[in-house]
């Protein structure tokens, strides 16, 4: 159990979650506040592995649903959150004995440590997908046998819905239809699971990364040395199957994008030197789906594309990719329980409708 | 008690309903031929009056949500009307007495009939509103203080949410949205209420008086007498607060529709001759809202504007108004209940985005 005590730790966290992301899942600001509110009346999240959970133990994923432009709007309420919380246990019919994160991201990976210390739970280390991802469906939790629902859904107003979906996909429409109609930014309760199933579906061990990859990039920083070096080295762990790479080095020169049908769709262009042409792309829904070298692809989805700043190797949130930011674009392969060809036909580039199979990064 | 023993009363029923549904509440060939079929199995609705219902008589009212041109193409299923009030069952936790029509229209009203056959209640005599509206919160129910929330929605697929709304006007926006997840055509309880309330909040007799109307018209023609004057002459009942006008005679010159936000929005210009420059115009939202002589605003909500075929009577659905179709416009005043100040202030023009009043249909 690590008991997350200072706000050096949640803002590392945050940081790191941007980092796993792949610059989606929410704006981090906006978590770690609510976190550090938190932590400011004395309520600390506590994180614990998912071998302390038993088998039986009923779990439930916390996350906010809505376009990361709508989400940094509305700094999500501790009352909110508890309303969720109380109409789970109500709902459900039973004691929830731990939450964990949907995805790690931004906002995500830290909404749970706020619901839960609302309520004095337990977060499980581990999340849904070890990375942000655009679709309910397109988690670990699913590819592995969970269900999103019955999810129970609500607003800052205190609208609510409980949802049963025939399955994922159409959860994740009416879940986000729902979103809409109670104002673009809803926090949910998704996959209620016994502790078994989330031993076995589950990506262990991303929320303490997090930490880690937050931490190291502040003390990197603070020692003077290289953090985007440090971070790379930290990534890279052939043992272990996880592999980093730096995919590109320059400078961005466009960006567009859109908020349409409650995602974030943007395109950016890099390029390597000064008033050069565009050599590098990124095309991004909420996270960084594909990254493009000269037209060839060096990296797709599942695995991990972030746009870190050259200088702090600070992980930029997709949403704030703009014009003249001089960055790094590292890769960094998916956990290899989100590499199994079962989980890259669900969240691959051809599940977003490109027309090219998944090459793993360090493949290039 | 009325039991419905024919295909003749349905078909009158559904014909009735279109007209004081002023053209909308959807398709009533569809709500017809379910109804029709479930009498074919030996199943036949019974209409009782709100009289009969005990003051703590539990009532759930039903209804299809969805664009009128989307539920023509889903013949409502009896399956999904089964699973729709076995989870009001559950939900709810208690006993249904019986069920009322939120709207009178084309579908809306007979689709509580076809669900009723399906589990053996009885329909109360009456409805939300006496015609049809566009929004939810837009009833006497909600008028008068019922609440549309806790509802039960669910969708031909299988998937079902529990809603529950800080008001009514959420109620609206968060059901039309899942209505769009759930594939834009659903079938929802909404209106938990007690009898007691029934007999307050209602609008009573609509059920029969739809049968009544649709009665008339046939018997008129099947008497090779004048059907639309046989109409007029039924419906104005100044002793009752109830007023019938004809508002114009002439040929449909342009219709302009969309299908918009769920909605079917429309615009129709009639001409008085052949060849005519175009006088009168009716605006639709489902049903139609406005109806204007020369540009003089002539009639509209609540006052019900339904357009009939010139030679039958037959009451035209709002979504099948066509060019050349050679028409009378009766203009029929709501019921009493729904022209109160309190009433008017929810479902009169200015409710509809236009800047003027309400004016009742006889003030001209």
């Amino acid at each position: 159990m690590y008991q997350v005590e200072s706000e050096i730790d949640v803002r590392d966290m945050a940081r790191g979650a941007v980092f796993l992301g792949g610059g989606g899942g929410g704006d981090p600001r906006v978590g770690a506040l609510f976190v550090i509110d938190q932590m400011r009346r004395g309520r600390y999240p506590r994180v614990i592995d998912a071998a302390e959970l038993a088998d039986d133990a009923f779990v439930l994923s916390i996350a906010g649903v809505g376009a990361p432009t709508v989400l940094e709007e509305y700094l999500v309420s501790a009352k909110m959150l508890r309303r969720l919380l109380e109409a789970c246990t109500e709902f459900y019919g039973k004691r929830i004995d731990a939450l964990i994160s949907a995805e790690i991201g931004g906002f995500n990976s830290l909404m749970p440590l706020a619901a839960a210390t609302e309520v004095d739970l337990p977060v499980v280390d581990g999340d849904g997908i070890g990375r942000a991802v655009p679709h309910i469906e397109m988690t670990a939790f699913s590819i592995y046998g969970c269900r999103a629902t019955p999810s129970v859904v609500t607003d800052d107003a205190g609208n609510l819905s409980h949802i049963f979906a025939v399955d994922d996909r159409a959860a994740e429409t009416i879940i986000r239809a729902t979103c809409v109609g109670m104002g673009s930014s809803i926090a949910g309760a998704f996959y209620p699971m016994s502790g078994r199933q989330v031993k076995e579906a589950a990506v262990l061990g991303s929320l303490m990364q997090t930490l880690d990859i937050g931490r190291r990039i502040r003390t990197a920083r603070e020692r003077q040395s290289d953090p985007v070096q440090e971070l790379l080295t930290y990534l890279d762990v052939p043992s272990e199957q996880r592999f980093a790479r730096l995919l590109f080095e320059g400078r961005i020169v466009d960006v567009q994008r859109e908020t349409r049908d409650g995602w974030h769709w943007a395109r950016a262009l890099l390029s390597g030197s000064a008033g050069g042409e565009p050599e590098f792309s990124l095309e991004i829904q909420n996270e960084i789906l594909i990254a493009r070298n000269r037209g060839r692809i060096v990296a797709t989805v599942p695995d991990i594309i972030t746009v870190v700043d050259s200088e702090s190797a600070e992980p930029l949130p997709a949403e704030r990719l703009n014009y003249g930011q001089r960055v790094h674009v590292i890769g960094y392969s998916a956990d290899p329980k989100v590499r199994r060809p079962e989980a890259v036909a669900v969240i691959g580039p051809r599940a977003f409708g490109f027309d090219f199979d998944f090459v793993p990064i360090e493949g290039f």
